[in-house]
């Protein structure tokens, strides 16, 4: 291993827009690493190699990870103990595990199943877009985004340092955490606003006396802002909510709460409490922009140059 | 009046993010039309002369209007009912009255009953950022935009036809539907969405188990597209919440259902459900992006190329 590198042999198993984009930023950040790509999809694989995601792209999982020093899983949660059976036979012992899923404990017990006496150190870029796909990635994806590494109790030190370095190399910010912690935070921050997203733009194609040309047509009132995240890929979030089931139910009964109770103000005409609990939702954006986590343009610099919120 | 100006002489009430554009945009759009503006606020009415947002800033809305073929109340829907008392008595006979408010039927009821016997035709321009005062407006933000107008059933179809006329010369699509059924419409694709982004906003602001400090960092997996509307501006959305309450009602219990059906998916772990539900919602998207409605770019081109929907 290099002296500068973490991981000298970065295998990336699953090559939609995360593992797509490890690998560009592999090449961009981290030059002397070679990278090796598998995904099941022969398809992928095929558009990965005219892509280039990775310097090699292999036709097995096993084949991907033979003398990889850093494996990371990039397929959805619910297909990782499958993909961590693939690879365990041919993992070198001094391997560190990874993956880039959106919900921690689930996956951090399907992988200790799987790979026991490897090390497994799960985490969570929390970075993407709506896109998905081969074709969706890019080396900056995860430039100034957070990363959420959840070891386990028993971690190796050294091992743990090397996943950070990596992913401080790939101009990501690193923070530790506990997996439960972990889906306790993405429950709210990520898979509830999913959630409500998707139930929204599903709510408005279903109207009979609205139809869905108006809802087009119409969307910039505020509308479209859903679609984007509603427009996310399905398997993903099917497993993201069937793995994190109890911190999203959790999260999902105290926004129905909070929402019964601005439909009764809305009811009774208490004008006060909206304004003030309109007020101080305001707030929150301020902070999200003055610490880089939002661009600071009206209407996310959209290139229409307007839009959003006309009511 | 020119052959070629719907309206000579424009008066805007009311000098926010909508009057303050239309301003402007008379100005790029109608530079043969002369505008006059008035706003309650001392401070704004300042603040509109610094940055000339129309050629006269008048220091009360009776000499604002004096004149006037045209008057647009650009003030919270609440309000509009004051600001029609305070130019009744200042208006020329053959004045066309509109407005730009997010809710119709009200707006309808209160300027008929403070200007009986003048032309009311309201309208609603579906433009918008999150932005609000002075400042926030742009001569463009009507360019694409839709904007309903709402004519009574007696209108007078010249001035209904040199209306329209006018929001076409700014750059805006017209259509034009009763009030009942454009505040059917707006309540989905524009109301229910502002209340359910105030909502999981103020939700994710009262957690005790995840701290304010990680909802803002982590908000890159999804939270961060709902602040944006959740900082509109609080008297205005009072307003319209108040003024379209039983559309907003009809709205939100339709939308209660259906996230109650997707809980019930979660919680029976019915991911086949799930997944065709979030199948069925991308193709939203697409058609917003092909009727030229939202930015064709992933995470709305915002500026640090990533973001919004890594989970």
């Amino acid at each position: 291993m290099s002296a500068d590198l973490p991981f000298q042999n970065v295998a990336i198993i699953g090559l939609g827009l995360l593992g797509g984009s490890l690998g560009q930023a592999v090449r961009a950040h981290l030059p002397g690493a070679t990278t090796r790509g598998y995904d099941a999809d022969p398809a992928v694989r095929v558009r990965a190699r005219e892509l280039g995601l990775a310097d090699t792209i292999a036709d097995t999982a096993a084949e991907a990870v033979t003398g990889a020093d850093l494996v990371i899983l990039c397929v959805p949660v619910g297909a990782m103990g499958k993909a961590a059976r693939e690879i365990a036979g041919s993992l070198s012992p001094d391997v560190v595990i990874s993956d880039v899923g959106s919900s921690k404990h689930a996956v951090a017990v399907a992988l200790a199943a799987e790979l026991p006496g490897f090390a497994v150190i799960p985490a969570h870029p929390v970075a993407g877009t709506e896109r998905s796909g081969p074709d969706a990635g890019f080396a900056s994806l995860f430039h100034n985004r957070w990363c959420i590494v959840t070891p386990p109790a028993d971690v190796d030190a050294a091992k743990l340092a090397r996943l950070v370095a990596f992913w401080k190399a790939l101009g990501a910010n690193v923070e530790t955490m506990d997996a439960a912690h972990h889906d306790l935070v993405l429950a709210v921050t990520s898979h509830l606003p999913h959630l409500i997203a998707y139930t929204i733009v599903g709510t408005a194609s279903d109207l009979e006396d609205v139809t869905q040309s108006e809802v087009i047509k119409y969307s910039a009132g505020g509308f479209r802002d859903f679609t984007r995240i509603a427009a996310s890929d399905p398997t993903m979030w099917r497993d993201v909510f069937l793995s994190n089931r109890e911190a999203v139910l959790e999260m999902l009964q105290r926004f129905s709460e909070d929402l019964t109770a601005l439909q009764k103000a809305i009811r009774v005409g208490d004008g006060e409490q909206l304004f003030d609990h309109f007020t101080r939702t305001r707030a929150v954006r301020r902070s999200i922009i003055e610490e880089g986590q939002d661009d600071a343009r009206p209407d996310f610099g959209r290139s229409d140059h307007n839009g959003g919120v006309g009511g």
